[in-house]
């Protein structure tokens, strides 16, 4: 069985000897650095380190107690004495995830299918919908799934009703699968955890519906998909992951669609892994990658 | 010795036949069909073909006359009596381009180097400069450079002055390579040949001057740029190639920089080749490209 | 209702004329040309088309014995006046397909749900397996699973079966999911349709088992996919489609065997999708693909 | 003017505490580490780093013999305290570079370009060719040419010949630009230093010559190159970068060689820089590259 592991994510003002101090106040407690990242942005003076170790255990193995008090050890030392903002994960830890999913079913099933296969770090604790229509297939997967309408009209009472549920089963993680609602900066709010959510790219971009017939007409090279951190400005947020894929004017408008379906699937899944992974740091409104 | 080809490039109203019309009228004239690629635009209702021959001659090889007259008919047939708009090249033509540059010469070097590998059907008739930077490099080359000061006050005269030269010389195509200065609707309008540019491109997109800090700043995971038509809207004109190659925050802007050079040396070699193969269609703000 | 077309794969000597005198038959005949895309190798001298197109009809719409009629006829001027090898499909048929699997489930789930997309020109008939395993996941798609155990004691046996089973549904392609058996060049003549395989690729190539920790313990920086037609040479029939990615030494073993998942996942859809809009012409150890 | 900075790249049996350990050495010693980046090979036991960091100084900068002093004394650290092989550059030096050219010359031109751009951190000392092709274009750009014949009869006499040229030139590192000729393993046992090598590279693999007419023929999709160290194995050193491109039965043989030249061209200048700024570790037949 894996040993239990901790992993930092750090960031605050550059100043000497941070690399050092880390890795030294891990080492003197008899903790193993099995990964170390660490970057700076010159320009404005800050460090983001991640470091991943395996901390010390009496016996073979720590236990619950043991790495929630080494985490809360590691966040007063690096809050308290260097300054920085941290984030600490437990490797053992599996954070539960509520996916959001409205009629389109492809990423809904790639990510359920890539849960199957243990790709993801996290628990799989709810599929959210304000359709039916995916009910019977995530209850084929033996998943929980709510469905909770929300029209214009009814759009507080729906998310007052999402954020309970939510809360209720303390999901720590919101994956936007092509859910087709904005959600209101309030929601967002009140949520306090993170939402990812996934749409498509264009250069140029393309402002209205109908992306890709848009697109199409005119005759761009390529499409590309975009995964994000959700903020108040709608498919504005921190950009986690980015692709592309070369398109020519023998691709109809289906065929652009499909391959945009794709890439979908693909950045979002990644996305989400790097983010139970705990390999994205968040900075202002831009994402540090440590993958 | 390569057998001269016609290329002809046409769009119009589709309409049950056109394919075997287009052939049947080669074939009938002894011609030899070497690649025909059409699109249909179902859509739009909108037929596209790129078709190339070679066309009969009395002896082995058609002489420039012959050429001359063979194209002359095909237009008239495609015009008259399919009711299409048509462009057709010679492939023993070789048209006159030329290249205009400022200060950075990534594109500028490039291309020549290309040119003098055989890689483009077309001579390079000039390098033209707001700037006198490059000029030992372009004589170097033994190419003709001819510096053309423009600021805000001189542009009129400066424009003027390269309408005069390109006039004289015969250009038939302008590649701009990396040149930092706007061109006039006036200038695009007076100088009647097809103008090629290329940019960098972001998702999302920046606007204002030094997009690679702003996109380094805004933590984007891809750099990209653009080859286009020239048009009165700056970076706006039908788009002929794109690519894009993934970044990770460990790239600083010197090394953004540096990959958006990469890419803009092959986006912009790449459309250069594809116009003067007449392997681009244009139509309305978009291209097809007959790769 | 789509209007049924005819799709045409041609290949033989080179002539002059081919193109005009395809076109010409189908004009004549009231047919109209969807999409024509030709190919010449002038080395070797062959001519290569593909051609698309919608029958006259009496009615609005030509019924399956007009259609039957109008293939039988093309097939006779192709083969009679032209000299060609040709294959022709209608795409009002769904043919037949059969999925072979073991117990990798990715790429049999990712076939199945593009299926259910509506991706694929066929009808997934079943699902074979030399193990138990994915008959639930089979059935709960609502799809025939056909487990045939296959030893090295009872290959002769197994292959029987599975032939009598191919031939009694009348299934007029193989693809290969991850099948971990050799099919027999006996099986493979007997059968007498074609066998679509996927199979990870590696530069440089890896013989013997565990091919990605080879490829790890190497330090190799792209993995790649191959889909291809199965010959009696294992792994090296004509290919299809191809496509890598890159890899660094922070991606472990399975990182590597999951990006190797992906990449199988889309190589595979891909082969399978143009192999059935008769998109794929097989040319001695090749394929030209009119995508 | 930039603060000089050490680099080391280390690897030996892993141990806990080494990255503590060394962060520690450096801070004590009032360095300012400005990256550090480690890899595990948890299956051989290996640690991996490669650290950079600024030495502390008297004045504002240390001196040439400061950093000499540095540098010898993080070795006896690495290799007496912590049994770990390794190698430390100094920002400030800049290592002579020999590039051997036959006849072709893009990668000539593309390196020569990139080294006048400030791409690499070195100084190309000279250009070194069996043919004497590339003379002119070497000193049109200001670089000293060295003609050394080689044929089959008179290889001992030109390898000799190189050698005592790259020795009196006091050359670290050779770059292989398409140069068409064998080293012997005689040869690379007495240079001494690094040999970086481009070679095209295909999915499968083909032996013997014309490689791009033997993978037209065999049908493609995909064109590579890979950069490596040479070894007594040609084409099988340790693997510094790939890439490819997808082609298509579109695509000649020329166009094949042409987009394989751009492959080239970038491959192995990204192989050149990597290696020039300390970012390659050889261990065994793989490399890490910390880029």
């Amino acid at each position: 069985m894996e040993t239990p592991r901790l992993i930092a994510l750090l960031h605050g003002p550059d100043q000497p000897g941070l690399v050092a101090r880390v890795a030294g106040w891990i080492f003197e407690r008899g903790g193993n650095i099995l990964h170390a990242d660490q970057h700076r942005d010159r320009e404005a003076g800050v460090f983001f380190q991640r470091v991943e170790w395996e901390p010390a255990a009496e016996k073979n193995r720590p236990g619950i107690a043991q790495l929630a008090a080494a985490e809360a050890e590691f966040v007063g030392f690096a809050r308290g004495q260097l300054g920085m903002e941290v984030r600490v994960l437990a490797s053992i830890e599996r954070p539960k995830v509520a996916v959001f999913v409205s009629k389109a079913d492809h990423c809904f099933h790639d990510l359920v299918l890539r849960w199957k296969a243990g790709d993801f770090a996290g628990e799989l604790a709810a599929v959210v919908s304000n359709h039916p229509d995916l009910g019977d297939a995530a209850r084929g997967y033996g998943l929980p799934f709510h469905h909770v309408p929300v029209t214009a009209a009814t759009k507080p009472q729906g998310e007052a009703a999402q954020l309970a549920l939510l809360a209720g089963l303390g999901v720590q993680l919101v994956v936007l699968a092509r859910y087709m609602q904005v959600l209101s900066a309030d929601f967002l709010a009140k949520l306090g955890v993170p939402v990812i959510n996934i749409h498509h790219s264009f250069l140029p971009a393309f402002a209205g519906g109908k992306p890709y017939h848009q697109a199409h007409a005119r005759g761009v090279k390529l499409i590309g998909a975009t995964a994000h951190y959700a903020t108040q400005d709608l498919d504005e947020g921190p950009i986690i992951h980015q692709d592309v894929v070369q398109v020519t004017h023998r691709h109809g408008v289906d065929e652009l669609i499909r391959k945009g379906r794709d890439l979908e699937r693909t950045v979002l899944a990644q996305a989400v892994r790097w983010h139970l992974e705990g390999r994205v740091l968040v900075y202002g409104n831009k994402t540090v990658v440590f993958d």
